[in-house]
Parts: structure tokens; C-alpha cells; sequence
């Protein structure tokens, strides 16, 4: 399918959202909240499963379908976020990948990687 | 750039953590946490804004520089978890909005929308 | 202490937002943007962190100091949203539990009793 | 009535959680993430409102009892959060008051005072 990439789904979702009339509800700050709300209901699908349970969650096919569903809503408010200020979400995780592949000395557990960068920089997840 | 795509992008991600021994760590349920956490570092940049505010937010090179930074986060917290539960996330985006056309009639508000949906559904945002 | 009660404490956050002119910032939105982002941070120090290694968090006296100071702004930033919309946390916490009691019979887990819950209502948290 | 305060609340929750035998899934980083949930949560009420509507909130008795809900559940998991890590609520949040008091002069808004703690400290919130 000839949509089936990421410049084609931010089409189709702007396309959306203009014909039912959105685009007023989608500003940035707005957009940013739906993203965290999103986000957290795909953890909340996980918040009480052990490691093992979490690791299986797609066995169960309802299950899997959610994840799915709140992996598209978390993609969609991403790309219409990255829409309504100008981003271009491929090129900001490229630029961060290249970043982190200095920063970050191989061998290190994210935990103690994220405690060293802190020093330098507030943000734990770089 | 060949790697400028989701997949790309995807391996890039796998490498850089298999190289570092992080896959431990990025379990379903530890990914969809950080996720969640990024997610709301980008809603932080927003929170005490107007709306005018947060409309020219990209306007100051340090604030348009974390924008991308925390969109790169999410993204990259996004792509993760769906390579640790095999989802694709542009096919899911696809179908959600193949659904979302079927289910939304033009010209209603999102709230709007989203109240008349929860009476068949629990997912306000679909 | 006299003024180690809800009630104290929302009464000192509110002087310390009015004595620096912030309560034009303190809106309902604003505030439960905040009160998202604040519980987001205390989960970040979790996210990487075993089932076991959690349990053992307050162990490590700067992690222990951080939890804490997390759990104030979750809770500052609560009161403050409370205060602004007028919801007495406290007799909300209590209604809750009286219609908890009434609503989940005893020995089910919670995911168990969730997905029940759903049939009848969308907060799966009930 | 006699339990409405932190701690007889607090005591409500644990029995509440150990006669429906929950308290396994009550672990510190399960109880993060679902405080985080359910403050996303109270932030959905308000994602696509403008702060003028925000302030009206209250006024639709649904929305009333929703926003009362959803404090409740955030209230409820802090309080087992803090009861799981051995956390004062109340004793964190005066200390956290007291270190503010002299942190922030008087007369900066929010974001202009978060920007310069974070020079010497990497939570924007304090």
C-alpha cells in the first residue's frame, strides 16, 4: 500500500482531522497531553503483570489487539504533534541515535548510563 | 540517508542496545514505563504555556531543540517496544485510522466524538 | 507540627503561589498537566529497575531522597489541582473506597476485577 | 467522621487491598505506574478543553464526579505508593515547601524558575 509510510499516515491524518473540523483542538500543548495520555494507557494494559506475564501479553489475542490499538493512538498523536510544530520525527531520532552512539561508551546498563549523562545533562533518557 | 525509515530506524535501535547489553532491560513492560515517561517530559515543555505560548514554542532555538530531542525520545521508546512485541506500528496506525473513517461521522468535536464512542467502547480516543 | 494536615499544607502552597504571582499558571489544565508530568517522573526512577531491585529502592539513601521528594510533588500539585477545582481530596478518597467496597467482591486479583469492572464501567481502576 | 485523614484512609486501602489479596500486585514500581495511569487519566478530562472551558469543569455534574474519581484513584495510589516505600506524604511535602521557600525568591513565574534550578538541580518542579 502506498500509504503505508510514515509522510503518508501524517497525510491521512491531517486529511482527517481537517474534514471533521479538529485542527482547532490540535495545538501543540493539546496534542502533547493526548500523546501522554496515550502513551499511558498502553502502560496501563501492563501496570499490574509480572515481567513474565508482560512478556506474553501478545498470547492472548484481545490483549493484542489493545496493545495494537494504543501503539497507533501513541503513533498518531506523535505524527500530529510533529505536524503542528514543524518536526520531522525520522530526522530527530536519526540525530539522536548519532548523538547517543558518542555519548554513551558500549557496556553500560541504561541506569548507570542514564546517571553518568546526568551530570551533564538533565535529560536521563539521552 | 538509506536508514531514514521506520525499519532503519528500528535496527539502528536493536544495534545500538544489543551493543550495549541493554535488552535486559527493554522488556515490554519496562519500555511502555519509559515510553509513558517521555512522553510526559515533552508535555513538561508545555505545561505552564498559554496556547498562544505553546503555538510559537518552536520560535526559541533551545526550547525547538528539546521539542525534537523528547519527540526522538518517544519515537525511540515507541519503535522499541514494538520490536519487543512485534507490532508494527505503521500497519496498526493504518488500520486505526481505516476504523476511525467508518466510525466518525464529519463534523463532530473530538470530545464530542469521543463521548458518543465510549457508549460502545471504553477507548475514548478512538 | 500544626500545620502537618492536607488542609495545612494546601493552605502553605497556596500562599507560596499567590506571594510569587503564580496562580494565573495555576489553572485546572495547567495543574493536572503538572500533576501527569510529577507522577511520570517518580515512575522514571522505577522503569528500569527488576521487581526486586524496586522493592529495594529506599535502600540507597540518594534514591530514597528522590522518591520522597517526587512523592511531594505529586502530592503538591494534587492539593493545588483540588484547590483549584474545588474537590476535597480526602471525602473523594473516602466516597471512592465506600462504592470500592461495595463494587469488588473479595478475592479476585485486580486485573480480574478490572475487566469485570469494564463491562459496566470505562475506568478500569474502579 | 473519624477516618477521614491520611493515615485512617491509608489504613482503609491496605485492608481494602490485603482481604481481596492484592497487596502482590501492590509493589513499588507496579504502584508508579498506576499512579501515573490514573493521573493521565484526570488529565484526559481536560486534553482537548480550552483553559476557559477547563475553568468551567465543574459546573456539569458528570465531569464533577469524574474529576472527583480521578483524584481519588491518584490519591489512593500515592497513599499506597507511600505506605509500600514507607514514605510520609505529608512529612515530604512540608520539607519540600520548606526547601522551596528559600530556593524561589519572590516575583518569577514557573518557567523562568524552573529554568534556573535547573542550573543546580535537574527537577524542573522544584
Amino acid at each position: 500500500m502506498s500509504e503505508l509510510d510514515v509522510a503518508g499516515l501524517q497525510r491521512r491524518l491531517a486529511e482527517f482531522a481537517a474534514s471533521r473540523e479538529w485542527q482547532a483542538y490540535h495545538t501543540p500543548k493539546n496534542l502533547a497531553a493526548a500523546l501522554s495520555v496515550e502513551a499511558a494507557e498502553l502502560l496501563e494494559i501492563f501496570q499490574w503483570l509480572t515481567p513474565q506475564e508482560a512478556d506474553r501479553v501478545m498470547e492472548d489475542p484481545d490483549t493484542a489487539h489493545r496493545v495494537a490499538d494504543e501503539v497507533a493512538d501513541v503513533l498518531a498523536y506523535l505524527l500530529q504533534f510533529c505536524g503542528a510544530v514543524g518536526v520531522d520525527p525520522l530526522v530527530a531520532l536519526a540525530a539522536k541515535i548519532d548523538r547517543n552512539e558518542r555519548r554513551f561508551p558500549v557496556g553500560r546498563p541504561p541506569g548507570r548510563a542514564a546517571r553518568v549523562s546526568e551530570e551533564g545533562d538533565r535529560h536521563s533518557s539521552e
